[in-house]
């Protein structure tokens, strides 16, 4: 029986669960779920996991062989450092060697969207496939892609930043988080996106949306233009026939450079979204070279929110 | 000392060298250069390339490891079947089968760009890059990618296929031969934009190009439209305009995904358009996702045609 513990760090809560990573498909043993506190100083959002970790591995049958923790940050290469992590307001924040001195040395940094897909690859709607790429949609984009069974982190541990490819070109190309114009996630990360239709509507475009959200401007999300969609909307069908083809694009294409076994597709955006992710996924046929789809299976995701927990602690116990 | 044999098939000729795969920039210690043949028949190539690989065989002061073939033509994954190479007129043509009763089981089909970015990784512009993303522009567009220090192949041997991944979607995007709408090969590849410069010429466009052509609408290529550029032609400045941001979208939604070490750019007529590829790498910093660009080094390919015969070579030793 193999042991570590996987930890999933998000802007508002942490989550550190004790796994048993030989499993077929391990179900955490012990879990501890905590906010992540008002101040997110680094030194005190490490104690809290220190001290989460501390609690499920106390509870182990055997010994642990490390932590591995999943972060939604850009990371600096393998250095453990977090150069940027937006929901936690951190910059350039040496948290493995927090975690380590906490914790010891087996500790371990991930780019959350490798921690899932290695999760899916290794337990999921990735098994069995040796390349696969795995996209999120939440409030941004992001992938992950493992190669020959292992995970690839690329020349920077910035492999898979498929939310930064760019589907539309000129001046027309809408501005990203990221400060470049024409990445899909300007177009359909959920931030963006209610971003964009929230400024629509108080500039005085009509959609059933805002109903659907209570009336009230700042609360209308893409699950409820996805509403509004199936409800035959023109706004929400003109929107969504948009940006469909432009997830299909940013899709395709990386399935026609990549040539994986499995796309596999999940987020609480994509989840949310139905009518949307009809129309993205009703593109592919089109705009994925045909010979690779011959051997391309698209699925969702089968872990749900555990995939990165378990993606992490199986790449620390490698 | 190690020996193998690589060969560069192409459409209207065959090259053979015999190759030290050991060295550490081999040059070719006997090369033959032979017309493909008229008929371009697969079991009267696979002779003429026995009878080639048979005399710089002959001249081996070693044992050979085997005979690498670089082809231009799609592969049925890794059965050694063609199953459509363009150039030869060849479908469903079991052409390892043909080699292999010819010259024994040492005998491997490579994908001519597989077999490029393999070259330029073991010996040129790639060399000491673990991760590296060759494109070639030529009369297509292709790709080869190296993952880890290993040619990546992808699930069914397409990995690297950019040239068919989509820079414009909708009703006004341009036809590819490979039958699909808006592939970066449909705007950039060498063929399709003859064809298009040709077309609008004699639709009644005007443009310097036709004058460095001789004035003959069918000589037309896309070096006359570059030369034209650099004069100030507008015509050739507003094409260059709309497809060198296409191009730079291609090339850098690569580099976001794969996050290689080195992006190695080469090909014919990559090579005759000077203009064109000074203002698509112009695009390059702007379409690149940023912290990606770190550790990216863009450069020109360094073998020049031995490339693809360097890389069939020492694949087939491996």
């Amino acid at each position: 029986m193999s042991l570590a513990v996987g930890v999933d760090l998000g802007g508002t809560h942490l989550r550190a669960a004790l796994v048993e990573t030989s499993a077929e498909r391990p179900t955490p043993l012990h879990e501890e779920r905590l906010p992540t506190g008002e101040d997110r100083v680094p030194e005190r959002v490490a104690d809290l996991i220190a001290s989460a970790v501390g609690r499920v591995c106390t509870r182990a049958e055997g010994p642990v062989a490390g932590v591995g923790i999943g972060i939604a940050a850009m990371l600096r290469g393998q250095s453990g450092v977090v150069a940027n992590a937006p929901n936690l307001g951190w910059r350039e924040v040496d948290f493995r060697s927090l975690m380590r001195a906490r914790l010891g040395p087996r500790v371990e940094l991930y780019n959350d969207l490798k921690a899932i897909a290695w999760g899916e690859h290794r337990y999921g709607a990735g098994k069995g496939a040796p390349n696969v790429v795995c996209v999120y949609f939440g409030t941004g984009i992001g992938g992950g892609i493992v190669v020959g069974g292992e995970l690839y982190y690329g020349a920077g541990n910035l492999a898979g930043e498929i939310g930064h490819t760019k589907v539309v070109t000129g001046g027309a190309a809408r501005l990203c988080g990221c400060g470049q114009h024409g990445c899909i996630e300007a177009y359909a990360g959920g931030a963006n996106l209610a971003a964009r239709v929230r400024a629509e509507l108080a500039a005085g475009a009509q959609s059933q949306a805002l109903a659907f959200a209570g009336g009230e401007v700042a609360k209308v999300h893409p699950g409820h233009v996805d509403q509004a969609a199936r409800a035959g909307d023109p706004y929400a069908r003109r929107l969504w026939t948009e940006i469909a083809p432009l997830i299909g694009m940013a899709l395709a294409n990386a399935c026609t450079l990549f040539n994986p076994n499995r796309l596999i597709l999940g987020g609480g955006m994509w989840e949310g979204t139905p009518e949307l992710r009809r129309l993205s996924e009703a593109t592919l046929p089109e705009l994925i070279n045909a010979p690779t789809q011959e051997t391309l299976t698209v699925c969702e995701t089968s872990l749900g929110d555990l995939a990165g927990m378990l993606g992490a602690a199986d790449l620390i116990s490698r």
